[in-house]
């Protein structure tokens, strides 16, 4: 067992830290574990952190970083000089190297380019050209490809020379090329044990192997893996040229990723994770950015309220019912936007099946719309002894709620198709569309029927 | 390439299985891919799935059941004969199995359970007394475990005998134990290969391997595969019986499992998931178990205005603030539950420590408080004209936000330490006590200063 209950790890951390020994500084890293070296390095001071890596070996310090999450990764290397960044980065895989950059900033992720070395940074910077949750974006470029006509004999020499090199490389296939650079085959690594050391890879290899374009969504490469147990699935231009290959670890964390995203969005957390050891006037900023939107659409749907401030004066219990029936509708409709996300996710609704969408969410809206109406109804009734006043705040909320849920069915495939995020858009449009609608619907009943109210 | 573009495949699996052509059938479903497979199987009426899994054989129909997700699977399952359903849950692996009759309801369970084979019964109800999010929630009983006097010899004449049961075990390690049944050791599978076959396990195996808990929690098991690359680790009770061994594959998708169950959650999914191909009643039933608690408590936090009905009828541009005040706070106070809630994911924060979270998010309540307090302040000053008004709707969203923000980070720790799921029950709470509190504050604060506003 190393899973340790050390309560405090960063008061030790800094004190190793302050006492600069490099041995005791590794060996307590080694101990930590992978959650208490996050935890103990974003509870020490900047300072601590600038320090920690200044001692550490690239090496070292990209284990650490490879432990943290990468907003906290991305942070860490901002406030390195970028030469010290660089050699921490150039020690990452190719495609952990392309997620940080990406989130660092683009002025300060191309300082730290142009200290790494050539090859190191091309690579990262054609793998951060995909976007995140393609296979373009999820692929690495570690990979052995060698041309058909090369011998068992080339090959063995080539693995031997570069040992180093491929030491690093998760390897479990050998992948095939024509002179063209078309991948034509697959061998797995211990099929080069056996052969004759003269045949040639063409003779011995699985012709046209499985693969997946650098498009391939998330989605597809998770059904990919779900049906076929391989390690790793080769990844190609629509001229067939190998670009990366794709694990299946690399796949789940994507999705786990995007499903914490997802939830993030829906929370109103943007532009990108949330840490409280993050400086306060950034944390505060990012959220009054989400906040700030949110406060200008609410009071354009409560300025449906002023323009019935006469109707409200004159029965002013409808006050009491405004916010119930703003908060309702927008449960009503987050449930239906949930349903579709996880639809949408899984493969089981695509975004041009709206019809279908609509006719299951709205026969379900208007039977909630009903049972919530008659219950607020008959709360309005049994309050104020007024028949009328149940009636008006009953159908404002059943018409309302079917509404609500109709929309939020429809909000996300509408945004997939037109390529925003619905985690993220869905909600402020939802309840402003259905705060504004549900306003109007009352105050609008009400002021029609407004001598049997006051 | 296997992703194919079938626009609608359920229409030709219904004529598929009318025809009742198994080969055809077993053939198209191959075709498929998962994702496919579950859009389809979702989209056919309940009877042609009947007869679907009537026509395939169980190790096939076991196939089906893989592709789908949980909650469909549970569904399919209860709709069969408990023999039936049986026969087909005997194929699945015995995680598979509990988690999948977890989700039936326990008379159907119970009845598939007494159809099933003794020895996979019995297993899968070990299992099924395991916390979902555990060691013993996750882990696999299919392994391979012998005493550690046995020698190379007899360990493969076992596995010859038993070759059949052991090709469906994804099997990477072999495990050692004393006569009293406790872990001593383990062995890579090829270990077996080259030494004589007199030798006993107990002079190869490695000895004392890692092993974690049946009670380790899901982060704990996250945390042990970033830091030990293997292919599983055995879980072991409080004498180091071995119970069963953990893949890090199924720790990825438990944690994913547990993302989305967060985010429905949140969004007022309860009970499970819901997929539109479910029926009508069910779906309904569902999402107002939620609802309907919600209205309560809607109702309850909006009878404080009903409290003020004098002074709100006498300032009667109040009324477009409290729609306004309580979605603001909402807001607010769920983008500090998302935080905190993903701390708590990370091992970033414990439970206990609620100083600390507290402090962060008090700090930043008081500065997103100002800024949101003077921009509502500033558009009711810019409406009416009336400096009193500003500062009254300031001032109460101010504070309210404070307190939104303040209680927003700290629900989910103390929920936790209650044992309540967090994901579900802190958005509730949280927008009951902040409309609440925030229409005490705005009309409290109004009837103070009445004179000003009418």
């Amino acid at each position: 067992m190393t899973l340790k209950n050390v309560e405090r790890p960063w008061e030790e951390l800094h004190d190793i830290i302050a006492s600069e020994n490099l041995t005791t500084l590794q060996t307590f890293l080694e101990t930590l574990g992978p959650t208490e070296t996050a935890r103990a390095i974003s509870r020490i001071s900047g300072d601590d952190q600038n320090r920690l890596f200044a001692l550490l070996t690239p090496a070292d310090a990209a284990e650490v970083i490879e432990d943290v999450s990468e907003t906290q990764a991305a942070d860490l290397m901002e406030a390195l000089p970028p030469k010290q960044a660089a050699a921490i980065i150039d020690e990452l895989q190719s495609d952990l190297q392309a997620d940080l950059l990406g989130e660092i900033s683009s002025e300060n992720a191309e300082a730290i380019l142009l200290e790494m070395s050539p090859e190191e940074a091309e690579e990262a910077r054609e793998l951060m050209a995909y976007p995140a949750d393609t296979a373009g974006g999820i692929m690495i470029a570690e990979f052995l490809a060698f041309r058909e006509d090369r011998t068992i004999h080339y090959v063995l020499e080539r693995l031997q020379a570069n040992r180093e090199t491929y030491a690093r490389y998760h390897v479990q296939y050998l992948y095939v090329r024509d002179r063209e650079g078309r991948l034509t085959g697959v061998l797995r690594m211990h099929d080069l044990l056996f052969p004759e050391r003269s045949r040639r890879l063409k003779e011995l290899m699985i012709p046209n192997p499985l693969c997946v374009e650098a498009t391939a969504t998330l989605e597809d490469l998770q059904a990919f893996f779900d049906e076929h147990k391989l390690f790793g699935v080769p990844v190609v231009d629509a001229e067939k040229r190998m670009l990366g290959v794709v694990l299946p670890h690399d796949v789940e964390e994507a999705a786990l990723k995007q499903a914490d995203r997802q939830y993030l969005g829906t929370s109103g957390i943007v532009g990108g994770e949330e840490f409280r050891s993050m400086p306060l006037a950034l944390r505060s900023r990012r959220r009054l950015s989400w906040l700030s939107i949110n406060i200008v659409l609410n009071i354009i749907a409560a300025s449906v309220i002023a323009l019935y401030q006469d109707t409200l004066a004159a029965a002013i219990s409808l006050a009491v019912f405004l916010p119930i029936i703003s908060d309702m509708s927008g449960c009503s409709g987050n449930q239906a936007v949930a349903v579709s996300m996880r639809e949408l996710t899984l493969g089981l609704v695509r975004p041009h099946e709206m019809l279908r969408v609509l006719g299951k969410e709205a026969a379900l809206g208007l039977i909630n719309g009903l049972v919530l109406g008659i219950l607020l109804g008959g709360a309005a009734l049994l309050w104020k002894q007024n028949p009328t006043l149940g009636l008006v705040v009953g159908v404002a909320l059943m018409l309302n709620t079917l509404l609500a849920v109709s929309l939020g069915g429809l909000l996300p495939l509408v945004l997939k198709r037109l390529k925003l995020d619905p985690a993220l858009v869905s909600g402020p449009i939802l309840t402003t569309v259905t705060d504004m609608c549900g306003f109007f619907l009352v105050l609008s009943f009400a002021t029609v029927v407004l001598p049997r109210l006051a």
